[in-house]
């Protein structure tokens, strides 16, 4: 065990991923169906051309474009209609200088063609005979054979969390189903002598279970699964037990509550005493996580943190997200964070050395938005409700001024 | 019908929504444990006070405030230890004056205590004697009863969309299950000649269906469900069946396809044959989806959608997502989209009085991020996939220069 200190939250985070860089969940195959929201677990290459032949883009007529080149509403090209393009259809004809095929947008530019001259630039002189008004290039209106991938290059990079239109990209390329990483297994142990389940009467000194609803899902939202979710008595003995049976099931234990001294430190013994390494670090400067627990057991995280509902909100954003990522083997950090930019409403001081993450609600005032910090306690949840998200204050500075603009983590 | 002309976007969702104001999914009961993304469909109260008692925020001794008024490190003030409050119990005494209790954070405080002076400001002289090192101000450390939620308060408004923190304080209030809207149900109709499904062989001319894919995944993403997705020839009698059918099975229609311009008619036509009102609109100011309709049927809303990928998914932001919203009785816009801003890393010209939906990808570079627009034809699937949002450029603008500052919709 490394000595307790309070780390910066980047530098914990990245001792905690660092430990674990082998460590990644197996791969199953998917039908892709399934696949909104998943990890590509490898490249996934073209199998063919998209198209797999040159389209129009327009209605119109396919020809050849140098037909066209002097062409201009006083002196049109006249052109020969040798066909028409079905939807669907390959055409089944050739198209030679001073022919001209009637095609739809979406259909299949005969052999021969270049381009596509758009209907409204085209005067009917006959059943058979067309005028064409202006020029048109080689490739106007048309997309050629592979002009939207190619045959063996790369739909999907590994590591991308597929979107709706990557889902959309594979169904083009006739692939219906891929390999994507399993999704990380999560158990939660909600620990503390004074928690009932949500589903139960209190009793004098009693609350009920909060966070463990809050991180399912979060947890969920952000890829992975919970499979199991505890109450547990601060008692050394059944932690430990529970702890060790999720080794066996999870891939991420996450102990929540002991917020005081003692049950803390029995979490961190814990952790200790089951495995090596143990606890990496204990205390983090970030205000409201300080007592946050990070180790490693048996090659899997296990976090410990502290029960208010607010912290284990910037827990789940400092620590268990990256931790999902990395375990589900998606590129290590969502690109941008989904932020807006707003003037901060009130001044607030923070103290030097410590990461605070003030929860704000964002309103629009006179044209601008404006986030108003909410100054509850970090143990009630309703703060949580008002939000819309998060500003942080760096440990370099002191505080925000009223007016300031800022970065708002949105929800 | 209205006449035929190209609407702005604004307008033309409007008044679609206009239309539909009565109308709104029904409601049902679910446990909060699978309502984490739906709509509540009632104001939810809280049941009883949160906590239901005063709990202490720190490690401690809980006392009365004023014995500690005059405390200094110097002549701290002299207090019985009078018991101990263990977590999740009621501690079954009172505090008088001169008293103090030791107490554990998260612990109930004790009838006649009204604060809780931090272990570190206390001294301890004896098994039952403390010194208070410092004072504390009435309700100093302190949570006090019905702090968080009172009986009676709405915890969540009608119309939120429940965020995970919001299902967690769902659970603190001992409310485990709740009314929601029902799921909008979608029926996906995607129509022409040339498309095959996506696990078919495509022979030339053919292409598979990319967009119901797509779709598919928005609209579940924005809270909608997708019951039914059909391919369908570009047959009149074909098509109004399964419109017919759809307006029995689901709240919201959508034909995709006909991007030529006769099928783009008889869409059309489908739509006013069915019933009244019919079309409201057809042809809308924005590239990439132009020739997009908006029509009621039997008080349903049926779109027909131009078939290019690039633009089904300008047609979702624009008109299915404020549907699906509406139609799932939630607020009717999200309250910010999320974006980030960026700087525009190539001029774009675009039309007066069409709005452009420019797609980027996202880049750090120096410091700073920059939007690099993808001059993909629209119907590639490959340019969503590389794309990370939406730039819009209002139809008042005539283009955005090089290095102008932007806001990017993130996908």
């Amino acid at each position: 065990m490394l000595d307790k200190c309070y780390l910066q939250p980047a530098f914990a985070v990245e001792m905690l991923l660092e430990k674990l860089s082998g460590y990644i969940t197996s791969v199953e195959k998917q039908r892709i169906e399934e696949c909104y929201g998943r990890v590509a677990a490898s490249d996934i290459l073209s199998p063919e051309d998209l198209p797999g032949f040159a389209r129009a883009t327009m209605d119109g007529y396919a020809l050849k474009a140098a037909d066209t080149y002097a062409a201009k509403e006083t002196i049109p090209a006249c052109l020969k209609i040798s066909g028409e393009v079905f939807m669907g259809e390959n055409p089944g004809f050739e198209i030679i200088s001073g022919q001209a095929a009637k095609i739809p947008t979406g259909g299949m530019i005969p052999p021969g063609a270049d381009a596509v001259v758009m209907l409204e630039h085209t005067r009917s002189i006959s059943d058979d005979t067309i005028e064409i008004l202006e020029p048109v290039a080689q490739g106007e209106n048309a997309i050629k054979r592979d002009g939207d991938t190619r045959k063996g290059s790369v739909v999907i990079r590994k590591g991308r969390k597929l979107r709706a239109q990557d889902v959309g990209a594979l169904a083009g390329t006739g692939i219906t189903s891929i390999d994507v990483f399993k999704k990380p297994i999560v158990n939660l142990l909600s620990t503390g002598d004074e928690i009932v389940p949500a589903d139960c009467r209190v009793s004098q000194g009693q609350v009920r279970d909060i966070n463990s609803f809050t991180l399912s899902g979060l947890i969920s939202e952000e890829g992975g699964v919970v499979y199991k979710k505890w109450i547990l008595k601060d008692d050394y003995n059944t932690i430990r037990n529970c702890v060790e049976q999720s080794l066996q099931e999870a891939d991420l234990i996450v102990i929540i509550g002991g917020t005081s001294a003692g049950t803390r430190d029995m979490t961190a013994k814990i952790i200790d005493d089951i495995g090596n390494p143990g606890v990496l670090f204990h205390g983090v400067a970030v205000k409201p996580c300080k007592p946050l627990i990070g180790g490693i057991v048996q090659d899997k995280p296990v976090l410990g943190l502290p029960g208010h509902p607010a912290a284990a909100v910037v827990s789940f954003n400092l620590f268990i997200a990256p931790l999902i990522r990395r375990l589900s083997g998606a590129d290590l950090s969502p690109r941008f964070m989904k932020t807006v930019r707003a003037r901060m409403g009130k001044c607030i001081v923070s103290a030097a050395g410590r990461e605070d993450h003030i929860r704000v609600y964002v309103e629009h005032r006179e044209g601008e938005l404006e986030a108003i910090p909410i100054f509850g306690k970090s143990g009630l949840i309703t703060t949580l409700v008002n939000a819309d998200g998060i500003v942080i204050i760096p440990s370099s500075k002191l505080g925000i001024d009223k007016g300031e603009s800022v970065t708002v983590n949105l929800f």
